[in-house]
């Protein structure tokens, strides 16, 4: 019989089906536990990871575009400056930024600098009692120029060191309070944005369908009355990012306005609208702040008559908003699925043993083990299982 | 016997081995469907999970380091400048971008502002009768300045209300066209892309190694005759992104430029090229579209004789050209591998399922199930298999 | 038997426990290689899966928002510009950038230029003799204007195509060196980096806690010595990325600023610290490089008496550093668990398999597969087993 079968392997591989001898024990207690623990099984793969993780579907993430617009002007009334209204031109710097724009809020303004010599801002670094105190092209990190060596008056009371720089300089030490532009707040910005999602060939704008022009001309956005219009006040998104204008105008910060796009595209695309929320991204908090808030300085060029170049510099202070798109768009797709539930299978095969492991350990009066487990070699060569089924059907 | 076993377990643990016993079915039918649903699995795992999908690999995204310089000069002839012959300097903006480029194509100058007052722009906000009609200090959110409450002339037909602003104000009712600055067509511009993949180690950029100093200075990108070539024609991009540049240039827009680094690196990095393609990212449709195109105002500020600042400012129009460098790369690696083909092992456990129903349903007349399933319980207690086994072999 | 059974399906499913039946093996080498394998198996999961490679934990990518301000002053004198101190609203262009900050490090200064006619600068496609060889209108894309159609002295030896553009037009085949501004080298930057995985509501930034406001003032960051530090010496990071800042100054570059916050939510917060590393991200290699290193132009507007407008050109060669925030939080989810853990259970299904192939096909001698294989169907219809199972218990 062994040797006829070896030769037709190939043949018996082909038209033989294995299948495992089952032992079937009727016990209420096994049975129940065998059942229970694959229902919660099942119950787990379909609730947890089809419905709320959505391991079935293929996933991709956006891919967007984004461009804002902001309106609004201020007039303003400095000692420096006089009555100047300010336009768009003038408070987002740059012109046009790609994810983020930037409003001036407030500002430090230091007219008619030249390339010349100047005292220093007083500080420890720089206060002087003699020349000697000052050492000539000495360039202090932190200063504001290169010292000559000469130590001239600053004030009535103090004298610092001399520096060549474009002079005279700026003292940054009195920020304006009120910041100068904090009606920028009532500014508004239309932001843009357009998502694709290019796995799935998913295009669509935050412009939706059912919008008309004319809602766009007027709306603004509000969470519960215009949660569509792509509109915001400026004063609105610092409001709901938890933040108090008046103050964030004062040193600048940086707020993101995050746009959710998180579709599930096996449902209609009307579904898949973008959700907005906003938060402070820089520390506010004082303690362990070197430089709080957001500025920098900039300057604008001009040559007076004499063809000698001044420069107007500008240390701005201001809110920075951070557009920051994101979203995983998922539809179902057959890798993942099988994947997922491939998984969850292999642990169905935990059931069994688990439900071994209790009928041999707790049902022991019931030796179960006995069926289960057969021991051809147990005892050396008594009566073989083997022998019993040639007897039995090996040879008729 | 048993008492004898179970002070021996930890030795039995390690000197047995447990294998299931098998049913052995010699049946075409059921051999064949076996088989077949096996090699549907198997096939499925090689051709689609292993060589579509590529699961077997670990993956990494792309970090990508992009920047571009554009070429070209345009002659302009406009009533209000005179001849102008424009350079990079003046048409890019801003002079460096990280990711992103803007040309101009189209603007609208108004040269000589000054910090003054005059006559708004005639709206349904902004037309009045008389004084009664403006609010002093009134500062309208589509306005162009702060009202002084005086009612004046705009033109000999129309009054409206007096505002302080940088005037003369800008009228951007009346766009040029054709676009200023149309011929930027013809501008060309040097990508140069330089990428990692820092999970593998893999660096590249888009000049690739067999690219000569002599074919860069005069090639230009062409999708059949110089695929590989890192200069693009504005013209040629527009186009591929399937727009007119005459259109475009009108109003501005946003076109991406997308370099596509999937590789399979299990293969040689000579293949590992980028693939270049190029689509409008903003909504071209002019229904629904506030703002539609792409524009932004900047200023060039000036002091004249007298010290008072004037400025030009600029409304322009133009396309930003978004670089898009995405990818990922895939490396063969062992836990990608084990997860994926151990999913799909848990799935030939289905086809023991699938082929048992169909062998205790479809072929009943053979009655299988009692070679099958072995119920040592059944009947209470007539000779169970238990004591036949212990007869057999636990006795000899 | 079989009919009474049937009736009761339902009831039989909940009440009965199916489990294999095994055949168990004394053979030492056996079981030893099945345990051999399992072992392996399961420690490739602890150690691998587990351990090295955390596929137990869901995964978060890093949201960031990065702002940065250098600084430092440098004193030039040169020929043209004379004595000039430069301070950061000068050569960090544009003055703020999201990701990203430039440093101007070498420039070619062409002052003085208006909209005028002027020789072309000499290269092969400008070179002329006549006016012949000059075509009015022309526009050549590597030419720096729109030609005039006469050919004039540009030198007493040769002869250029007049050219309509910004003149006199800018000569940038001698690049300074040693560079303007290489003493950029001692400027120093402040990182301000603030980070979130939103899926776990975590939030950091780079400014750890312990850190005080004391420390933050003088510090520099110093791999060794103050690796928490975010402040950062220019040359320091050009240095660390390999580089020779005298030699990228001259021609420009672009240096990654990688700040890696990996981390593992599992332990305690004050494990995640940003890990910061530099690379160049351009291409230095000589060979096979257009436009080598980093540059742009960009200009500085003025009016003269006159009201003509000139301006100064800059030509500025400076180092691109793109901060990059990357990383990702791992913290214990079931469901990756369960994925990887059943996938890998489901090899242990191999195991048998294996160990089957080994009984089956290297212990011949012992004719398991007499044990292991039941055929009922064999030799067609002698004593089948389901018979000699009726006569033991089936009917008692």
């Amino acid at each position: 019989m062994g040797s006829k079968c070896s030769c037709c392997a190939c043949h018996l591989c082909l038209f033989e089906y294995q299948t495992p001898v089952m032992l079937v024990i009727s016990s209420k207690r096994l049975g129940f536990l065998f059942r229970l623990i694959e229902l919660l099984i099942i119950a787990y793969v379909v609730v947890y990871v089809c419905w709320y993780q959505r391991a079935y579907q293929d996933q991709d993430s956006v891919i967007s575009s984004v461009s804002t617009k902001v309106k609004g002007n201020i007039l303003t009334n400095s000692s420096v400056e006089g009555v100047h209204v300010w336009d768009v031109s003038e408070y987002v710097i740059p012109p046009q930024g790609e994810n983020s724009f930037f409003v001036l809020t407030n500002m430090i303004v230091t007219p008619g600098q030249t390339q010349s010599s100047c005292p220093e801002i007083p500080s420890e670094f720089t206060n002087c009692k003699s020349d000697s105190d000052c050492k000539e092209g000495f360039n202090e990190i932190r200063g504001n120029g290169v010292q000559t060596g000469r130590c001239v008056q600053y004030s009535d009371t103090i004298k610092t060191c001399e520096v060549m720089s474009w002079c005279p300089l700026e003292n940054d030490t009195i920020i304006p309070k009120p910041a100068l532009l904090s009606a920028a707040e009532d500014f508004t910005v239309l932001i843009k944005n357009n998502i694709q999602y290019p796995k799935f060939s998913f295009r669509k704008r935050n412009i939706l369908h059912h919008i008309n022009s004319t809602y766009l001309k007027n709306c603004t956005f509000n969470r519960k009355t215009d949660p569509h219009c792509p509109i915001f006040r400026l004063g609105d998104i610092v409001t709901e990012a938890g933040e108090d204008f008046s103050v964030i105008a004062l040193k600048g910060g940086i707020i993101g306005i995050f746009i959710d796009w998180s579709c599930n595209l096996d449902f209609s695309e009307h579904f898949c609208i973008p959700k907005y929320s906003f938060s402070r991204l820089d520390n506010k908090n004082p303690e362990n702040n070197v430089a709080p808030g957001n500025n920098f300085r900039y300057a604008k060029y001009y040559k007076n008559n004499e063809s000698i170049e001044t420069r107007t510099l500008i240390k701005g202070f201001g809110i920075r908003f951070d557009v920051m798109v994101f979203g995983k768009a998922g539809k179902f797709h057959i890798v993942p699925t099988i994947v997922n539930l491939g998984a969850t299978l292999a642990f169905l095969s935990l059931v069994t043993a688990v439900c071994d492991w209790f009928m041999l350990t707790c049902m022991k009066d019931r030796d179960y083990a006995k069926h289960k487990f057969i021991h051809p070699d147990k005892k050396g060569d008594g009566v073989p299982l083997s022998s019993m089924e040639s007897t039995s059907y090996g040879t008729p």
